[in-house]
């Protein structure tokens, strides 16, 4: 049998992987676009932020390693451009421009996602950067050192352009965010949101929400971000408005999208076409509160898909549940972590939700260098259950958050998590854990 | 009403406080032995390491403030020693030798523990010394800094042993500790126990394991431990085997004991007798894994029984969860956790228990920082249920043990437990977290 997969990286070479581990005779052969596979994506902020690292440190494995160690015909500057479901066929050209066409017997796009660049007069000049791939961090780290970039602007203000802004400010170059939209992180909580635009600001970057970005423009070799009532000089732009799912294969071939136009799966990762599975940042996912299907591109679902893939293709029937979109990121002092639905994603989704704000302690009293930390905690008045947490802090954050997401995962109420057994020793926190506080202050509103 | 509460610390002043505010008509006696209330006597040892921090520091609320602003009528250097079950009477001696005999409606002992202190030559020496009460806390800080104190022997090694040991380097004093079994920590796997003890030994601690204690004698003002092949002069001993319930008057009053001499409770904390409840370090609980009743004396549970009694004195009906013995404890660089069972528990409870060790990096792939964390998992073959996770580090351990216990405080199987979607970012682990990467392997095992 033939298993073939369009795209290497966290899904596509999980998938690979473990296909051949569970089975050895397979001929598993992955086409890869660019000419790197197998790389920590997300690591990419903290390469940038240190001249003195290789981009390359971030390769996890070598292409060779695969090929040799594993037996997987990887092929690397093959882009895939169609897909013919009937004759199960995928066909593209390479990077040295020859055409190629492979048959499959079992297919796996795992073509991830790409920034949306917006469709603005000089958004295509030189110098203007999304990062998504690891070509796309090597590009931009070379941009920065090669021409001694000292001022960049930022276009959005998600997580990446939040890391980037640490990166940035690590090698002392003056940074700008922009974007249209007026509200900072509008998927946080007002308060919380608040508490990561102070730590931004206190770190000398220029943040500029409500600016309607209207082009950008060469001049005396700088470039000009030109917005409503802003212009921002620079030699760099990175375009960080978000991303969208590599889906325009599968949309071709006719096989069914969901929401984001995101490939749509069912839970063993199938598409619409049985012979065709999809995973990683191109697919979509059910959530496991809402039950409905969404398109939360995260890492480690995509590992998990792949593996998934690897195990449905070689016989074994694995079904994954769905994912909470639970994430944390780093962004100078402050963490910030979310998992669930927020209150307002919770009303979207027809709960009664409730919600509570609570400010605790990261250490016991009196216990030196405790400092405060915020968490929102969003529960269903109707059926009791617990939907969602977010959390802003110096320390205590990132891991703390998985207590709730497990109860996510366990469909538990707020009730039966307020009872959870949780640790305490005073380096690490109060007594009551933050999370229990919350808990416990939620339960008296959904009363 | 009157609600009477023997004992002052977290348990009942939890419950004084709260069955005020559930009912501020309700008339509540609080009776405290000593002259101190509501203080974190977890925090003691990270007091003691300073000696420029007074202990008061501790103190959460003053006992004045308990009085006035929240009418408890609370008499410290009160100490029970009788209760007559058939009056409804407490009585026993004030700290100025007074008589005293209240009569109660309701009544809750919260006696905590005291620390074992073994009947053998010389343990009532000055200078030997336990630690539970803030009054231990004092006169230890007191003695080291009066008797300019160099050297200190510690019996025993559990977790307060070793917190004490961190303090009292941090105040450059030399440590040895000695204890009569060989195992260094035998509720820990053994290869998560030997980090932690080459961890103690690299901070230059003394660690004598396998040494039974024969006397303690005064030579030449010093004090010297006798052990077999060992001998330790040191001007203070610590004494740190272990605490036991203080469960002598409701023993005497013919109230029903369960493990480990606890006081026996349901689970809306009531005793035997239905006017009398019991919480806190005295009290046992339900074990949320295996059902059975155990005593694990932990801060969180003191307080949340605390609060579960005040609620059913004051007519609202709780119930408490069991307890999972989640605990954390910080020793020099390291974190150690745990929750659930060991493989060893699980055997004895009749499971059919697997365990697995893992490795794994604390941060992502190539971030700068990174260090290696251990991690056991147990599950039982027959349910597979999740029975209980280990794990130790020199960062990320403390919080990420609350993701396995609310796990089992959710009853959730090694399967589930293994869907979870857990948070990911560089700077905070590898994106399969290692509860993931135990959860996987466990699976595997389990088959």
């Amino acid at each position: 049998m033939h298993f073939v997969i369009i795209g290497g990286d966290a899904a596509g070479m999980s998938a690979a992987s473990r296909s051949k581990r569970n089975q050895p005779e397979l001929e598993v052969t992955v086409l890869e676009k660019t000419m790197d596979v197998s790389y920590s994506a997300c690591g990419m902020p903290y390469n940038i932020a240190d001249p003195a690292r290789p981009i390359d440190d971030l390769v996890v494995r070598e292409a060779q390693v695969f090929r040799d160690k594993q037996g997987i015909d990887l092929r690397t500057g093959h882009t895939v451009d169609t897909l013919d479901t009937k004759a199960k066929t995928v066909s593209g050209k390479t990077a040295e421009g020859e055409d190629f066409k492979v048959p499959y017997d079992k297919l796996l796009i795992a073509t991830g996602a790409t920034p949306i660049i917006p469709g603005l007069p000089g958004f295509d000049l030189p110098g203007v950067m999304g990062l998504k791939s690891l070509e796309d961090g090597r590009r931009i780290k070379h941009f920065i050192g090669e021409r001694n970039v000292k001022r960049i602007a930022i276009i959005g203000m998600g997580y990446i352009a939040l890391e980037m802004c640490e990166a940035l400010r690590a090698r002392e170059l003056k940074v700008d965010m922009v974007k249209p939209r007026p509200v900072f992180l509008p998927w946080l909580n007002e308060k919380l949101a608040h508490m990561v635009r102070e730590e931004v600001r206190a770190k000398g970057v220029g943040v500029h929400p409500g600016h309607e970005i209207k082009e950008i423009r060469k001049e005396n070799g700088l470039l000009k971000v030109l917005c409503d009532d802003l212009e921002l000089d620079c030699e760099l732009v990175l375009v960080a408005i978000g991303v969208k799912p590599v889906s325009n294969i599968a949309d071709r071939a006719g096989l069914q999208l969901g929401p984001g136009k995101a490939i749509s799966v069912d839970r063993t990762l199938c598409t619409s076409d049985e012979n065709i599975y999809a995973a990683g940042d191109c697919a979509d996912a059910v959530h496991i509160v809402t039950g409905e299907k969404v398109w939360i591109p995260l890492a480690l679902r995509a590992n998990r898909a792949g593996w998934a893939v690897a195990d449905n293709v070689t016989g074994r029937h694995v079904e994954l549940e769905g994912v909470a979109g639970t994430a944390v990121f780093k962004v100078f002092d402050l963490q910030v972590a979310a998992t669930g639905l927020s209150v307002l994603q919770a009303e979207r989704a027809g709960f009664e939700p409730v919600e509570v704000m609570i400010k605790s302690r990261t250490r016991a009293h009196a216990h030196p260098g405790s400092t405060m930390m915020g968490v929102t905690m969003v529960g269903d008045k109707k059926s009791g259950r617990l939907l969602g947490v977010q959390m802003v802090g110096h320390e205590g954050v990132a891991h703390r958050v998985n207590a709730p997401a497990v109860a996510l995962q366990a469909r538990m109420t707020v009730d039966a998590f307020a009872q959870s057994d949780l640790a305490y020793a005073p380096p690490f926190g109060p007594v009551w854990d933050p999370m229990l506080t919350a808990a416990n202050q939620l339960l008296k509103k959904m009363v």
